[in-house]
């Protein structure tokens, strides 16, 4: 199962999950120059980040949106990097947050499990319904080895608007949500006693954190939320079980770590692989 | 406003919105063989269907899981549909259902309302926070005549899971959810007395309809759910307002009309073009 790879890249590498969220207007000038459209310009800083990372890195979370936001030349650019991931041995995330029924989900399934697009883990939104939004992907954790992550609760203040609603018995949305994940989650274990079936979970709030971990016993979670979104490491903590089933996303926080250091732009990769130092350490410090 | 545009296309052609949910094994073979791959071969096809429902159809729906499926090559057939559409002076809804906050959200809205992927209307889902999932793309709606259609109630079984949780004033989500966008919509109104703000409303419980009308009354409607998923033409009336307001999806049924007549293949698009009369006046028998 996928899941064990997981397992095994956090207990070689640590927790980091790095995000290739990458904007045009990050990249340094004169690098971007050098490329003749965004899209390969954004695919060749993907990979010196990839190159100057592998070693601390469990995992890449690619965010689709700032390649669609690019049309067919950045999608180009998410397949390029998806590939060059897998040709290094290295797991990939695809944040897509894709939530659909029936067809449609089989469709997004076939779309980001096999040809171009094709992912090792995918995030999902199941707000319109678990079995419907879901099931078309787990055929694919089965037969083909591959992840999800599905959307329990976000780290964003608008969370509030409908993932905090609760129920006749005072039950959240949001638990809600990771219950029935749970219980699909522990149909596709692993051997590392976690499942290929994993949840997005916030870092934002510790309190809430260790209950949350009690009813997501076996999904390994995906939390964003570290550094720019205000998550601290010490919020970290609480969801991890014997030091591993989680991944920690920082995106910005990594890709434009250059931009702290004088003279960073020549330096781009070795200043974001500091960044990834530095935020590993930081988790294992506070485990 | 784009919505007074939708408004009149209502009026003048009904309430078919057509779902170019197309699927490669949906096209005759002997027209799928005359193109060099699937994508150029489903471009085509949407052409034709175009071609032969512009005055019967109020505005074109367009799936995109079908195009990612095929990877670029689909996207690239994506792009060209969408094109095409906008060519022929017609109306153009992304099905896209994207949920995302922040930066993220703004890249989705910057590829979706520009560029490669330019739609007239886009869906969205809310789940992570109205704000912060709907707001980057609001700045579209005020000033390039673009419009949404949020995900309030979908018609599937699964709906039930999550869209139905009623919290202590025994409010259910999807009310929660339609009340936050109709305070948008009454923020975004065209001059025919709806809005660009709209909503995704499943045509399958007749009853709730009524008050989900009540609750969103300045919305534009998109109806889901006709034909193949059980939807019928009385469900629609309920949602109308004074015979306007709402438009009603219908993709299968319609691009495999063909299927149902000897010999239909050589005449797949006439037959969509009979399908897309029929269920027009269903339609309009039914008001």
């Amino acid at each position: 199962m996928i899941v064990d790879k997981l397992f095994a890249q956090v207990a070689e590498k640590g927790h980091v999950c790095l995000g290739l969220d990458t904007d045009y207007s990050y990249l340094p000038k004169f690098f971007a120059d050098r490329f003749k459209n965004a899209g390969e310009a954004i695919y060749n800083f993907n990979k010196e980040i990839i190159d100057a990372t592998y070693d601390v890195a469990a995992c890449y979370k690619v965010q689709i949106a700032y390649y669609e936001a690019l049309g067919i030349e950045g999608l180009r650019a998410y397949s390029d990097t998806l590939k060059y991931i897998k040709k290094k041995g290295l797991l990939s995330i695809a944040d897509i947050k894709r939530g659909d029924i029936a067809k449609t989900a089989e469709m997004y399934a076939t779309g980001h499990f096999t040809g171009d697009f094709e992912a090792d883990f995918v995030t999902l939104n199941a707000y319109m319904g678990i079995n419907d939004s879901l099931e078309p992907f787990l055929k694919y954790v089965k037969e083909n080895n591959k992840g999800i992550f599905a959307l329990v609760r976000t780290s964003n203040k608008g969370a509030r608007d409908f993932q905090y609603i609760k129920d006749e018995n005072q039950v959240p949305l949001y638990e809600a949500v990771a219950e029935k994940i749970e219980k699909l989650a522990e149909e596709n274990m692993g051997s590392c006693g976690f499942s290929s079936i994993g949840a997005v979970v916030g870092a934002t709030n510790n309190e809430e954190g260790a209950d949350l971990r009690k009813t997501l016993k076996s999904a390994f979670l995906l939390i964003p939320g570290y550094g720019a979104q205000g998550g601290k490491a010490e919020d970290i903590a609480v969801y991890l079980t014997k030091g591993n089933g989680a991944v920690v996303n920082s995106s910005r926080g990594i890709l434009l770590a250059y931009k702290k250091e004088e003279n960073g732009e020549k330096n781009f990769s070795l200043c974001a692989r500091n960044e990834a130092l530095r935020m590993r350490d930081d988790i294992r410090a506070h485990i």
